[in-house]
């Protein structure tokens, strides 16, 4: 049985239930819920429709190591473009010998590769950091993560195909969406160093113009016909409905690329000026289930979760622990899903609770003995929260 | 008594007896011992001559806020250049409406301002980072620091003059000296935001193009005729021997803000390319007196030192601790001199040691609460190093 159809005999009845037990931590805790989607066919919390921003209930993350498309959180920043197959081109232009401009037919003719790789966003568990400070932005929990089969041609051979001149640096994405901000109308755009792009290890490519999602094509929300999938970057760099390549001597000027995806402590133009575009996810983790507010009967409980390696090449999650006594103390967590570059692992764990525990803890270390921090740094946009995840319950 | 005559009076016998009392502990710690310029007028340990990289001993750099020329650490990249006064121009070029090419004369009719600020080097204290694990470079100890009394015109006011266009946003700076590295000759270069050029606040200009160094014209080892001194910024940026100005869409390409000057785990091209150069300096601090290897009486000693804010604007050094201890108690540090944005304060403390006193450790805390962290990560170029500081004592 494959991931797709595990998924669907998991009824709307059992989400819902498992949801609204949810809900009353989320409550608790502060939090404004998000919308349930009508639609059977998507399981996903929707913090916004236009543009299109939704997350699924954590539980759903940890049915499986491949994220089915339906519980694959999406993140756009414009409209959903509706893109005719058979007049698509992908340009490729800039500090190239040979401009490019491929119908999807063209670029099927490239080598195909499949590579599983996990997309996160940036501003991942953003509603927790907001707890410190509030920040601006979607007020994602902790499911703006997912894992899929991805497939398509290199960009490393789209690339040799057009022929990069010395001079070239960086590497340029711009979508077909339409991002109306300050009362401009542009598309949305990512950038990535050549170096990356030319990255192609073992398992991941350092870029990948994927068509296929989980053996199918891509759907609408995640960037038909074509969209970079960067295995190990923030998600923002994985541009949707991808229409143009540029090479060039410098990053992109692209307001995402120029102004937004970057740490900054106020948001002054001269930070935004002083620091580069945040590129690597960083290492992570989280508990999907119990989920904040469960009751817990005392006794030995199973948590499962999430780890997300950084994005640093060739690095692994190590070790996963849980704490039911405020960190004092810690269980080894069992990794239940394959150690893969750039992809997360689940994990589960059993722990003794009693009346006196308040909350779940989770924590990753990694293969070059990095462990997640304690607490994160607040930042103006809320980037990169990587905390110790904290799950009260009762 | 101005400061250099209080230098003057410090003999050249009592400088070689503190120093000789220090390099027992320097010895002790396994560093390479630096010569001493034979010159009298100069109390600085040479590193290398061609090009000239030299620090002061630490003692030197507490005897007054202001630091003495003669005790002001020197780093050059490439020759020391001879410049004719008469001849010298000042070029501004790139996003301006008038180029401009200007005599030391023409520098000299715009307001003069006078500002007091800290250098300090990236690689200051990098010899206590090549501890973790060595890295290549100049092996500083904790000299490569140096407050003084600059004057000159303002960045911008030149800027002004030329008329900045529109796209600007960052201004490139060129000296007249030749470096050699990977086979080229190419002049130093740094590079700021242009945020950062006009960021002119009450006590510090966002950069200044020094003409004169504590009253006195710059030496030659101090970039003579003119400098750029950016306040709170790596000493990198503050380009010596200044002859060309570019204002530019994007940071300079030279080597060094491009390559040299970043934070890099490892300093693969892949980590250059993903990173920002280094802008701002660290908060810091260090016990000057007494020296490693100094041996102590029982009883209450005095340790002096200096402490810096980072280069954020607006913050300063709210607290300096020192533990005898290995940090079980810290003991309140006094605040000797004024405190000033972007400039470093000097601190004494009086602090019981006994028998089983081990070391000396300092750590500085900010006025946004920010405390000095007690380790770093280890980077490949070993730049700002600023974990507490400890000083083995006997």
């Amino acid at each position: 049985m494959n991931q797709a159809s595990i998924a669907s005999l998991i009824s709307r009845r059992t989400l819902l239930k498992n949801w609204s037990a949810g809900a009353i931590g989320l409550m608790l805790i502060g939090g404004k819920l998000p919308s349930i989607l009508a639609a059977d066919e998507s399981r996903l919390l929707v913090h916004s429709k236009a543009p299109m921003n939704a997350e699924p209930p954590l539980p759903d993350l940890v049915r499986s190591w491949i994220t089915p498309v339906e519980s694959f959180f999406i993140r756009s920043h414009g409209n959903t473009p509706e893109i005719n197959a058979d007049s698509f081109r992908l340009t490729v232009e800039g500090l190239v010998e040979t401009p490019q401009a491929l119908s999807l037919a063209e670029l099927g003719r490239f080598e195909q590769h499949a590579v599983t790789a996990t997309l996160t966003c940036a501003g991942n568990r953003r509603s927790e950091h907001s707890r410190l400070k509030p920040v601006k932005g979607v007020q994602w929990r902790e499911g703006a993560i997912g894992n899929a089969k991805w497939r398509g041609a290199r960009l490393s051979d789209l690339l040799k195909k057009a022929g990069v001149r010395e001079s070239a640096k960086h590497v340029w994405f711009e979508g077909l969406d339409s991002v109306e901000d300050g009362g401009k109308t542009f598309a949305f755009g990512g950038s990535i160093p050549l170096e990356k792009a030319l990255l192609d290890r073992d398992v991941a490519p350092g870029a990948l113009l994927a068509t296929m999602m989980n053996d199918k094509p891509l759907t609408a929300d995640h960037g038909f016909p074509v969209r970079t999938v960067v295995p190990g970057y923030i998600g923002a760099r994985s541009v949707k409905w991808l229409s143009k390549i540029v090479v060039s001597d410098r990053p992109s000027p692209n307001h995402f690329v120029a102004d937004v995806y970057k740490l900054v402590d106020e948001g002054t133009l001269l930070e935004v000026a002083e620091n580069a575009p945040i590129y690597r996810m960083p290492l992570n983790s989280a508990i999907c289930s119990p989920m904040a507010g469960a009751a817990l009967k005392p006794g030995r409980i199973e948590v499962a979760g999430y780890a997300l390696p950084s994005g640093v090449p060739g690095v692994s999650i190590r070790k996963v622990e849980v704490s039911a006594d405020q960190g004092r103390s810690w269980a080894e967590a069992k990794l239940t899903s394959m150690a893969s570059e750039f992809c997360w692992q689940l994990w589960t764990a059993e722990i003794a609770v009693n009346s006196t525990t308040k909350e779940l803890i989770v924590r990753a270390i990694d293969s070059r003995g990095d462990v997640q921090p304690e607490t994160v740094r607040w930042n103006a946009k809320g980037y990169l929260f990587n905390a110790w995840h904290h799950v009260p319950v009762n």
